[in-house]
């Protein structure tokens, strides 16, 4: 297996207790005659500084974690090429720098795309210990501090992990904490009507006795449980609006639970109505997750974080940021990303996301968040992440949470040197193909912000009507004259939901951006975009070079000397993308064609 | 559990061990001081008269299943209201009738709608002896004599019917034997590979001997097994072309070692690339079954039986006669319909098949197929299928196999007569219902020969597109300015099958009958079809009235007065029909608006 840690020889230790021992055994397994000392502070929790004193002797201060995160800091900066030097001291940006696991007990991973679950099988906590501590090198090694290991959507018999699998949940705590990782659980909000309840509601005394009960029996296994992580009416899942409450009361009841033993309640903003009819224009799916939260900001106890997707829809390739994300003053947010390539590939097509959330925080102002989550992109496969350049975005993402202000390229070349011993040059070549591969994946599939033309179900390949009369509120609407919905003040009006600046930037279809145009607007085919290109040709244009540009991919790719297995896989892989690329060209293109009837101005081939 | 023998107080003997002590038994059930002789003529084999003697004597005359039928015969008869009088004999156009189940051994059915599977259960043979016995009684009553208990696509463990399973086997056919119901098995044509023999070649000796030895094997536990039915070479099937052998070698291999028992070798023409390139258009589906067997005609050997669905496609609404059906003359040839609505409403949406039946006789020479085969609507709902009106399918199946020159009116009003006791103006009523069922159905579904506008995977409900950019050969190609592909010499010239008077017919747009119009032609929207209308205000036209018709479907069947569980299953399968009706009307007609942009000329409701 190569990742960005291939520099050490062996496993992490499985007698270090704490994460000093864990600091001091990983230091001396790298650099063996390495002369350091580690001095803790608490109160710095996660920050650290390292000096080199005379005698090459290297100092670490930091809190509990900090010091472990110096000692990831020092290999890393040993081998990256571009070494840092002392001394140097760090914080990061955001406390809680979370991964959601979308784990079932059976073992399989919702949208998991490198194999099956990490920590389950069969049906409870079963794993290799070997494997998770390597894990929790990885995780540890970027800053990655909370893990929350159970699937949102919790399905039977999940809810065991705050009950019958207790004892199991505390061995894993264990072996997860000298990594400075924190365990979070993913709950079931009916799970009271499991244990003769007959009610889930956040206002009835007896429902709040026993989240209370079962809060303080969970803390007496892991004591430092990061808290619990809440989907809740949501895609068929339960929650407090089956009672007439907000969810102000469904996330302060289970907030206020876990607040005697300093949890934190996590609660997905991700609510919207899945039952749509396609027919009704009165509603439009993005404006609902500020619908339904907006008027709660400042209803939310302190130790609830909303969590929020980045974008209104749901991991699309192209979306304009959340609105709910500017417009939460008085609560604690949390900014939630998708390292499952769900929408953006499944892991075969390489897709690197760190321009994406570079994107985001040009309109996110950082500190009106406190928080990061990621869902997860892990699974049992050798590699941890099925394409062996996946790892790239969970590298990112760690270093990302911890500093929003780094760059794509420089984490991208970070991931790169520590991963593949290869010549400058190739080094170079490789991150430039995986800085650009988001905006080739986008250019071979969803054009200018439209979004949702995937097959149904799986999500991967074209399939531009796939949801078109569907249930789900994610339409085109697409005619012979014109395509997408008209989301500014003479539509839907979701603009409405964005502070002025952003009404301003995104409202005039002239100054809209045009990877946003048809996000926000709906425009005729041979509308004139900012390029002086009419929009057909350029959805045309955009397809027939995503394709040409995957296919340069590949020849990129053959000329560089990667290690097995991951050359193997890479090779593999570029040629599904291939064929996945030259699909959707083919049927997005033919789609619009059909549509429009305007011929490609360069002659090129569309199939009738 | 009302059906069309709801005259009978009980079940079935279980100790008849004959079809003479069945008849026997099945008559005095019925009419208990019944006189009556029972003169058995084995070379009569179905055939019967009835003769009714002074002192009111009846008399039945037959062979060895004619006795049977010649008793059920007088049994619905007697309740049939409009009393056929004796003497009176009766032969079947065709010695095999045919039920084709397609029951996997873990009990579910594949596409079926009635519940799971009568015959197995937990990857065996697993059945209620009281409940087969009542299905014996529903099958012979019309005269169906074959069974075929598995499905076509052969999984594990249901190759096992040919070894271990045969003790078991062996009961059920003694089980079915008393009402002259023969079984038959679904064969994997690979089979031999399961017993290391390295090939399935049919040309390889050791291949030809594992068949015959397995074949004397079942033979020994059921001696008067039909014979073998076989999916090869279709959707990932094995078959000959693994081996680079042709179809005859294939189906010769088995009827060969069928022969010495007497055994027919029924082989499925549905053959086809299920893996095309929606851009490759000199492939066009309906052609293959014609291309891969017209030019086998005559290879065959004599007991072998080409099993050839009724259109050349697959079961879809509106299809022209498969021209393989009439390219065959020295072939024997077997019809295939489908009972179960896979494609023609789950058994949700009301569909009755007499009249689509009826066109195919209109052009199939009824001695040009010596038998007939349907794909069972069957399974363990306490009705046997589902809705209960999809009963009349299976029954009007029976006497059309018996006897095709039936009409529907005829069929379809026995039915009703025979299962509800109801007023002579709702015999009609139903009766009527039943018959437009089909027409109504297509209406608001299929437009004018199209096919394949539904939802992927599942069949039910409308999708315009679902099938557009799939592998599955099923397109059409619908774009701003027109739809349907060309299949005439001008196109891909599939019409060349055909003989010269139906080329005519259906050659000529303006010849073709309209709801034919769009499987042969490629046509604009304002096209004039035969009844002055534009292509595009017909497809308006008939999906509005497709679902006004189920509105009014609807009011008439709460008018009648069903008896319970008919009355509660009827209620609420027309509100999802009305629903699946409304959804197809609003789909299609949207999608064709889309592209078309021409408005509906009586303004009613379309959606942007």
């Amino acid at each position: 297996m190569n990742n960005w840690l291939g520099m050490f020889p062996g496993s992490p230790s499985a007698e270090a207790a704490s994460t000093e021992e864990m600091a001091r055994s990983e230091l001396l397994q790298v650099f063996p005659d390495l002369k350091f000392n580690l001095h803790i502070n608490p109160v710095l929790t996660d920050s650290f500084s390292i000096e080199e004193t005379e005698g090459n002797i290297i100092n670490i201060s930091g809190g509990n974690s900090g010091i472990l995160y110096g000692a990831y800091f020092h290999i890393l900066n040993h081998f990256s090429g571009t070494k840092i030097s002392y001394p140097y001291s760090s914080s990061p940006m955001y406390p809680l720098r979370m991964i959601n696991c979308w784990d079932n007990a059976d073992g399989e991973v919702e949208r998991g795309y490198s194999g099956r679950s990490l920590f389950f099988d069969g049906g409870r906590l079963n794993y290799d210990c070997d494997r998770l501590r390597h894990l929790g090198r990885l995780l540890s090694s970027v800053g990655i501090n909370v893990l929350c290991i159970n699937n949102v959507n919790v399905h039977d018999p999940a809810q065991l992990l705050l009950e019958d699998y207790l004892p199991d949940l505390e061995k894993l705590a264990a072996l997860f904490r000298p990594f400075g990782i924190r365990l979070m659980l993913s709950v079931d909000f009916s799970q009271p009507m499991r244990h003769s309840i007959p009610t889930a509601d956040p206002l009835e005394p007896a429902v709040q006795n026993w989240w209370k009960e079962t809060a303080d029996r969970v803390y007496r296994y892991v004591p430092d449980l990061a808290g619990f992580l809440v989907k809740a009416d949501s895609e068929g899942r339960p929650g407090p609006f089956s009672y007439g409450r907000n969810h102000a009361d469904g996330a302060n009841l289970l907030a206020r639970a876990l607040k005697p033993h300093g949890g934190v309640l996590v609660w997905r903003c991700f609510v919207y109505n899945c039952r749509q009819d396609w027919r009704d224009t009165s509603v439009d799916r993005p404006k609902a997750a500020y619908e339904h939260y907006s008027w709660l900001d400042g209803s939310f106890d302190d130790n609830v974080i909303l969590q929020i997707k980045h974008g209104p829809f749901d991991f699309q390739v192209r979306e304009p940021l959340s609105p709910l994300l500017l417009g939460m003053s008085s609560t604690n947010l949390a900014l939630e990303l998708q390292l499952a390539q769900e929408y953006t590939g499944h892991q075969i097509d390489i897709y690197t996301m760190m321009p994406l959330w570079k994107e985001i925080f040009e309109e996110l102002p950082a500190n009106n968040i406190m928080s990061m989550a990621a869902v997860s992109n892990l699974g049992n496969d050798e590699n941890f992440t099925g394409h062996p350049f996946a790892a790239v975005n969970l590298f990112g993402y760690g270093l990302f949470s911890w500093n929003p202000s780094l760059s794509p390229e420089t984490i991208t070349r970070l991931w790169v040197r520590l991963t593949y011993s290869l010549p400058e040059t190739d080094i170079t070549r490789l991150a430039e193909l995986l800085l650009s591969s988001r905006r080739t994946y986008e250019k071979y599939t969803a054009p200018l912000g439209l979004n949702w033309m995937v097959t149904p179900h799986t999500h991967y390949g074209p399939n531009p009507s796939g949801y078109e009369y569907d249930l789900w509120g994610t339409y085109h609407k697409a005619d012979r004259c014109a395509v997408g919905i008209d989301r500014t003040v003479s539509g839907t009006n979701y603009l409405s939901q964005y502070p002025e600046h952003l009404q301003r930037k995104y409202g005039d279809p002239s100054s809209c951006p045009d990877l946003y145009k048809l996000f926000f607007h709906r425009l005729p085919y041979d509308y004139i975009l900012s390029d002086g290109r009419t929009l057909i040709q350029r959805i045309y244009d955009d397809h027939f070079e995503g394709y040409q540009e995957v296919c340069l991919m590949e020849e990129t790719l053959s000329s560089i000397d990667f290690p097995e297995p991951d050359a193997s896989v890479i090779r593999k892989r570029i040629v599904l993308q291939k064929a996945n690329a030259r699909e959707w060209r083919d049927v997005i293109n033919t789609f619009f064609h059909r549509l429009s009837g305007i011929p490609d101005k360069q002659g090129r081939k569309i199939y009738d």
